[in-house]
């Protein structure tokens, strides 16, 4: 390829050519820009975000909600994504499973210098299309480039702001809680693998991948007969999979959480395949899920507004919190048989996200 | 060095071993971490940031203000500082350029397998000095280790949220107004050079890395015979220096910017050293500087603000807003003679920020 379809260098150093990458390959790939006076085509030292002071008037206890997620992907395209949709997804996620509108995301590449512009480009286009589904505009950037010895591939960090009317915990979880799992898992980790090393069973397995908000924006409004918000705690599985969240959730809580083997929805090829491989689905990483502790008056109600939305289409109730051993996830076979779901230790598939 | 002080894949993997060290090295180096209800010791998917609505209220141009900035730099500890200081001080310093007050901050961590734990540490207590300097938490963050033959040192990107009462813009000079420079350039990008190839002369030679919050809070209140902000533009010449910062003011103000030679506060020792490996000042980066349009009527008032602050001490007026050539800087010798100032085409010292 010539040298001009690369990124070479000086790209990154600051001055002209710096400016000409960001000016003609980054925001010319991107519809939305601004989220206030200054947006990312000033190019000016960051940017701003306008805010809606009556809601902060009339929400005593609004917060902001900060995240920040760094992607580094192999491959960097797969089937159902690439590295700029899912680093935009993983932190607009995070968001939403704090239970907050997404407000506008920044985006920190670091480019080893032969990296190919065409793919800069696809990358930019797919970051673009999975902000513009939950209407997210990327405000402000950082592109450093780096020698080709000193880096493999492209890294992307993305930073989300939004803001929450009261932010849903990890910590949650109460005693008689239905936890509820909004789709097939473990889909994001398998469909990589699957690329990665060339597997030819289940070639049609796609990645998750996908910005969850308008997903969980409605849940959010639930509430119980006395009041209380219906949703009682998130978490999006990713690294470390469902077993990591889970974990997390009943530690943090201070809880039990007891899952049906049945009742977990995963896909024929992705079971098939984690039993050739000795692999746990429980442990794969997901990148459009979340799990979702919720008072059990409302789960049904709760997982019919899931469902409505094609993100949430094979949600289901997964399991339910128990006033026994605090900290555990009991997993519960389908002849009744049950096992602690560890922690896991490190991860089955290096660096999947 | 045994096999326990280094980073290992596991750590960034997701599970337990990560959160032994984002709880055990990051946590216990980081003394504030918290802006709203929930802060970085929650390890939930984000944090929050309190909002003061009395301030929100009261002006009704207030926005927020987000940066990110990533930072890869060789050597990672150099005279002054170290990867974590600069990191930090790349992102509030963005902030403050704009006249945004720092409320947050967020750490993306990229580490290669086998760094040195004892080095992290070093690093995040840089990080937390900086932020503590002007009272800044860092709520939030991520840590994703990388095989060693991916990555060869560590990569921070730090991104910030900030509020200000109006932005400050890059684009705001008008003909008239006075140049400043908060003190010493090229420090920075001279103390890594001499750091990194060892050179014999000037080994006093610091960077300027420092964040700037502090210095720049009081002269955004000052105000024109007319009621308005004396302060019209601010940047700060990181990469691509003086040269790249003042050009990027100039074209986007659609001004022309006169320097005068003789009133750039530089080292002599980095003037010398400079000369000796025909380098040009203007073109180094800096990591503690601002660049300031001010009302002429006001610069020395503003001048005097800025030398109360340490970091201020050797400001100076350096220049001027000219009704001439739009979107051009000319720099005027000792003796009279004028030359355009280039915009750098690419970084004289590679990977120094």
């Amino acid at each position: 390829m010539a040298k001009e379809n690369r990124i070479s260098m000086e790209h990154g150093a600051g001055g002209q050519l710096m400016q000409s990458l960001i000016g003609e390959i980054i925001l010319k790939n991107l519809t939305n820009t601004k989220a206030g006076t200054v947006g990312l085509e000033s190019l000016d030292d960051g940017a701003t975000i306008a805010l809606d002071r009556s809601f902060l008037s009339d929400n005593p206890n609004a917060e902001l909600v900060m995240t920040t997620d760094s992607h580094v992907v192999k491959p960097i395209f797969f089937p159902g994504g690439d590295i700029g949709k899912v680093a935009v997804c993983g932190a607009v996620n995070d968001l939403a499973v704090m239970g907050a509108k997404p407000l506008a995301v920044s985006s920190g590449m670091i480019i080893p210098e032969g990296f190919s512009i065409t793919d800069l480009e696809k990358i930019v286009q797919s970051m673009d299309a999975a902000l513009n589904e939950i209407g997210v505009p990327l405000i402000t950037g950082d592109t450093k480039t780096i020698e080709g010895t000193a880096l493999d591939s492209i890294i992307i960090n993305i930073a989300a702001i939004g803001i929450c009317d009261a932010p849903v915990r990890d910590c949650g979880l109460r005693a008689g809680d239905k936890i509820i799992v909004s789709g097939f898992i473990a889909d994001h980790g398998m469909a990589l693998l699957t690329k990665r090393e060339g597997f030819e069973f289940n070639s049609d397995l796609e990645s998750d991948t996908a910005p969850l908000w308008k997903m969980i924006e409605p849940i959010l409004d639930v509430k119980t007969a006395d009041g209380k918000r219906a949703v009682t705690a998130m978490k999006d599985p990713t690294r470390g999979g469902v077993a990591d969240a889970l974990n997390e959730m009943a530690q943090k809580s201070k809880v039990c959480i007891r899952v049906y083997e049945e009742k977990l929805p995963i896909r024929e090829t992705v079971h098939v395949s984690c039993e050739m491989l000795g692999l746990d689905p429980l442990e794969i990483a997901n990148e459009g899920k979340a799990i979702i502790g919720v008072h059990h008056d409302c789960a049904e109600y709760v997982l019919g507004l899931l469902k409505q939305h094609s993100y949430g289409r094979d949600a289901a109730v997964i399991g339910e919190v128990v006033d026994e051993k605090p900290g555990k996830v009991i997993l519960v076979s389908a002849l009744g048989s049950t096992r602690y779901v560890d922690v896991p230790t490190g991860d089955p598939i290096p660096r999947v996200c």
